[in-house]
């Protein structure tokens, strides 16, 4: 009965964060109680405030998964084969198009990414870490394979990171898309950055 | 009369700012109203709304003072003689540093910035238009002098300020002090934009 219970567990977990996010989209994270939650579950709120203490909890968990799944498609993209130069570029723009669509299209979702800065902050900077991170590993790549030029990696995917800001953060792209303003596309500045990271013909 | 009234009229308008900027900063934008302001300055409200049809237009004034501020130290970086490089380095840090002392330090101050964004987007607009003006004016004087390569200036000038977004939007600004996340120092992204901006020898 144990052996049941505990290998049920993972499962009412992942079934218990579907269901909440589904929830969180229809109705807002604000209209969303554990109650309703549970509900749709047909199970009790006791039950659910097992598997996770707060609605906080509940609201981290899927922050995670829609993060999770951006972070899954940047790191298959860092362990493809194939030049560097091709792949950076697609990593910067799938996170963009990912982003744009978790984060943005969505009112009730964009609430829930205002929501995670403001009370889960950890939860945010882990997910930027994995980003630069697999930035890193496409940029030593190019450096290995002699097509960037970069003295030191880890500075250098920041600084791209920072310089994608305007395409990566939720609230910039948000703004690039609800307010018309000076606003380079993103294919353009892909290409500048890309610039900054080509070898150097050294005299 | 007149004559004494017209040349009176601009800076009755001006102390009506000058005065609108102080309240704002001490009472807070939504705390200050065109009473107080009028008060401030010994005049009837009415004769504020001679100047200023709304606190709304009030707020714009003073948003364009603030903002009008950093334009005129960015053309005046623009302006001087000298290698563009040294200047553009010049030119990005001090918008970073005067949009830091302007619209990040003082609370009161953001409330004005997050205002203006909401309800006078085509003020911030204006202003962005204008730095990325002087950035450009800076760029095209290095490729002139073959410090700089650059295809298209004006394009390039637009990825260098999104580059900068970091550095320079007030709400990153903001979220760059007050929640720890990985951050390449403003002086690394400079360098780094500047790598992109640097003559290629071509062979």
């Amino acid at each position: 009965m144990t052996l049941i219970t505990e290998t049920m567990e993972p499962d009412t977990r992942e079934r218990i964060l579907v269901v909440a996010e589904r929830l969180f989209r229809e109705l807002g994270y604000q209209k969303t109680t554990v109650g309703d939650i549970a509900k749709a579950l047909h199970m009790s709120p006791a039950n659910v405030y097992r598997f996770f203490d707060s609605k906080k909890a509940i609201h981290e968990g899927v922050a995670r998964i829609l993060m999770g799944e951006v972070e899954v498609a940047a790191q298959a993209i860092m362990a493809k084969p194939g030049p560097a130069t091709p792949r950076l570029r697609e990593l910067l723009s799938t996170i963009h198009r990912m982003n744009s669509e978790r984060f943005v299209g969505d009112s009730k979702l964009h609430e829930m990414v205002e929501i995670a800065m403001e009370e889960s902050w950890e939860v945010c900077v882990a997910h930027m870490q994995t980003v630069v991170e697999s930035i890193a590993g496409v940029v030593a790549q190019g450096v290995a394979s002699g097509e960037f030029e970069a003295q030191d990696v880890p500075l250098t995917a920041l600084c791209i990171c920072q310089g994608m800001m305007g395409y990566f953060h939720p609230q910039m792209i948000a703004q690039a898309v609800n307010k018309p303003k000076p606003h380079a596309p993103i294919e353009q500045m892909i290409d500048f950055l890309l610039v900054g990271l080509a070898t150097r013909k050294h005299s």
